[in-house]
């Protein structure tokens, strides 16, 4: 293990990407409402639509224009949004369709190797999302998925977004801890570069298939991130768990 | 399992009394510390002093005469009340020292019954502190003694210590649901009225050691909770888990 990890006492996981496929699961959850009301769209490149509205969705909150509001209801708006691209008539459409389609961010399979990544790392170390998502999303995430965590940290915790730096500090805070000693763990360089620049320590885990065979972002490590990855499972071989 | 329990999505545990005893792990941590000291008091004596601070000490953020501080602060706070009435040196006495017994409240053993019930709840239903402790007073606390959380609510969510109606309801809040299908399970029948009084569910759980042989107060169930046991195995067993 890398010196620089050695007071590394919690790891903090980016979730929608870093742990769970997001893409398939929303396309498989997408489908069944497509095809019922006729929207001719690939269930995979509709995943990739609502996914697209997810960075810009965030922005009024971090940049203090609107008031904190969990990411559920960002995604709602982005749901209808981009039905609304696909001229879909919302007088077909109930509402309680609309709020089952967007719990499908609650029903995201992890990727194969995080739920035995996750248990053995949180053998020796406590784990726990430092994501985006609600608590309640986080949970329902875990519940769903079978991942282990031991607290929910994140965006609902400070009232803001990643990347802005209290969503990481206020997170490191939570558990009583230095941001050296807390690292964190993801599939996006942006994410770690926020994250280092207020001293939390980097893990990188290569996805080189969140976005599908087409990905042309986050790749490969573009910095010289503390760990450098290909799953979860070599995280948890790395640290020597 | 009674009809009223049959929405309840979330189970929430006071911690300590409920799920830990705190009176003989902290007379076992402080032991050392008083004999170094030459402070000559019995070390669960001891214990129910420091713990007979606890309440008052946490009325001052209950009623916004003071901004909200976690509860180490308070503890730490407390036992410097309770040695200054012992007649401490506070010179002779290190910094360092002093936090590390007020670490004592992350190493609490659980009571015999609690890692097996919550185990057995777990598979069932998410299960998470409503503590007046910390985040990371609480995750400490769980890695101590193997509590397997799924989620950290209470005072820090809050940012209000039971019994305020704010620290059950954001708590609720956070894990998505309404107050009657969450089911608050407590040794302490002041802490289920509150519960009670915002609409969660309550389930008693008798401790009548908590405050050692002689306790007088929370014996019994004083009111017609949702159920009465007397152990979380118990609480297993009702819930069919």
């Amino acid at each position: 293990m890398r010196a620089v990890l050695d007071e590394v006492r919690f790891l903090a996981f980016d979730v929608f990407g870093t742990v769970v496929d997001w893409r398939s699961s929303i396309a498989r959850a997408a489908e069944p409402f497509l095809t019922g009301h006729g929207i001719e769209v690939d269930p995979l490149v509709f995943a990739d639509e609502w996914r697209s509205r997810y960075q810009p969705s965030m922005e009024a909150v971090r940049t203090g224009v609107r008031p904190w509001v969990p990411l559920e209801r960002l995604n709602r708006e982005s749901l209808e949004t981009v039905l609304a691209r696909h001229g879909v008539d919302f007088g077909a459409v109930t509402g309680d369709e609309l709020a089952e389609l967007n719990r499908a961010w609650t029903r995201l399979d992890p990727w194969p190797d995080s739920v035995v990544g996750l248990t053995r790392l949180q053998r020796r170390f406590p784990i726990g999302p430092l994501s985006n998502g609600s608590i309640a999303g986080m949970l329902a995430l875990a519940r769903f998925g079978g991942l282990p965590w031991n607290v929910i940290l994140g965006a609902e915790i400070a009232h803001n977004y990643k990347p802005m730096p209290q969503t990481y500090l206020r997170s490191v805070e939570a558990v009583g801890l230095r941001p050296d000693q807390v690292a964190m763990v993801a599939a996006h360089n942006a994410d770690l570069r926020a994250a280092r620049a207020v001293g939390l320590r980097t893990v990188f885990v290569a996805r080189p298939l969140e976005f599908g065979p087409g990905q042309t972002a986050d790749l490969t490590a573009e910095d010289d991130w503390d760990l450098v990855t290909g799953s979860i499972t070599e995280v948890a071989d790395l640290l020597g768990c």
